[in-house]
């Protein structure tokens, strides 16, 4: 009878967030398939645990495949691990579990730790719905660009983001989220644990660590059709911009859904964007 | 000195998903405030904790929270626990997170299981980004007009769904998603847990049980720009007709944005609709 890949979540930072199923997991397979050999070594020896270990990470994946599905095929059960959280969320391993699939391997996930939901959880946020946008993008420019476009969501937005990077980003996202509450999550569930709720204007004043893991939380806001009357020229002419240069929409496209979204007729939105323009720099 | 506020993550089912640090900040707070505290009971019990509980769900949230924040400001530590997995997401609660952090309290996450990241690991799809778009909507007609604007989404989606309505939301979801692959969990991580990947169209072929919680993911699709010769007059008109009927969009804001979208000028799309129209019902 063929093993079966148990897809099981690991701590993000705290050992005691080890749930039971997944120390019996770790402990009944015949193997373990770990992104970090050495980092998941700890954790076993942490709780006596003595199942043999093999890497898969994101440059063996493709060639270690074939013998890590021999062995559920022979009857292997085995135990999938990233190095923190649960497997397939910025993590390799992704590629093994759909081929176990695709050979009707028997795939169960072991739940746990989750960073995604802990730093939701302390954030205070209704999270009904939400989005994990993953990693930020490295190049400021990228990051911008990706700020405006995740942060057009009216949902709760979860990413992640490096110690080396965060004050450029908090940098970022004060000019581009400016009042938008956010709730910046450090070193979640360890020792040092830091939880900061504030807006992405105010983040760029606190004091915050540039050690460790880094969750990012952006409230949720409600969708509030504006009356035209109560909108400014600069208003109308911002989002206008927003959408030619941020949306990469043609003008005349952009005029139409501008004027859709203020309640206003192309040709009175094409007359007050001319009067702004008149009115100059400020 | 205050207190501190616990979100503990319960199990969504088995109930060996219960991590260490959850059985001890349990055991060690004041007082439980619990969505169902006979539910919650259950739990303890089974763990032979005897800290107190109190009911906190959405009929009472709005009386209980002064009692409830007078205890943390005097000293009690308190956990708030929902029904199953992590307290907030479609759960009461968040009031109360919310009123602690406004009032200075601490409040910490103790991560755990949680039926979204189950689901995505199990799906075996790839999760670098995902939506969570909570419970599908109870009326047929809301339902499908909810797939139609959650589908649009590339990213892998997963919602949660009732055992009675199942049946029904399968066939809205074969008639609107028609070959995006899904996973259909049944049952995570209990005795007859159940995990279907398949693909919208082929799902309602499937013999399901109509028991227990459903968690459902779409899975994550690449976005490729079409070219204009490939694509057929019967495609161009069905995404007009989803432009203007699905997304509210004025006819010459969707004529633009269609035409930009494969590629052609508003004129010459146009034409080919016109084309489509004379070809008459098939």
């Amino acid at each position: 009878m063929a093993g079966s890949l148990y897809v099981v979540s690991t701590p993000i930072g705290n050992l005691d967030d080890m749930t039971v199923r997944a120390l019996n997991t770790l402990k009944s397979v015949g193997l373990v398939a770990a992104e970090d050999t050495r980092r998941t070594g700890l954790l076993l020896r942490h709780f006596g645990i003595a199942t043999p270990t093999t890497s898969l990470h994101e440059h063996n994946e493709t060639e270690k495949l074939p013998a890590l599905l021999r062995k559920l095929s022979g009857g292997v059960d085995i135990a999938l691990v990233s190095d923190a959280g649960t497997p397939i969320v910025c993590d390799p391993g992704q590629r093994l579990i759909s081929a176990a699939i695709q050979q009707g391997i028997r795939v169960v996930p072991i739940p746990g730790a989750s960073a995604v939901m802990a730093a939701l959880a302390a954030s205070g946020y209704s999270a009904d719905e939400f989005v994990f946008a993953g990693f930020a993008p490295s190049r400021s420019k990228d990051r911008k660009l990706w700020l405006v476009r995740v942060s057009q969501d009216p949902r709760a937005i979860v990413f992640f983001e490096t110690p080396h990077r965060i004050t450029k980003t908090l940098a970022d996202m004060a000019e581009i989220l400016v009042d938008r509450p956010i709730t910046i999550a450090r070193e979640l569930t360890k020792l040092h644990e830091e939880v900061v709720r504030t807006t992405a204007r105010l983040a760029t004043l606190v004091q915050i660590a540039e050690r460790g893991e880094f969750t990012i939380v952006l409230a949720p806001y409600q969708v509030v059709t504006p009356q035209p009357d109560s909108v400014d020229d600069a208003t109308l002419n911002a989002y206008f911009y927003r959408m030619t240069e941020f949306e990469g929409l043609p003008r005349r496209a952009a005029l139409v859904s501008t004027a859709e979204k203020f309640g206003l007729s192309p040709n009175e939105l094409y007359a007050r964007l001319e009067r702004f323009k008149a009115s100059g720099p400020p």
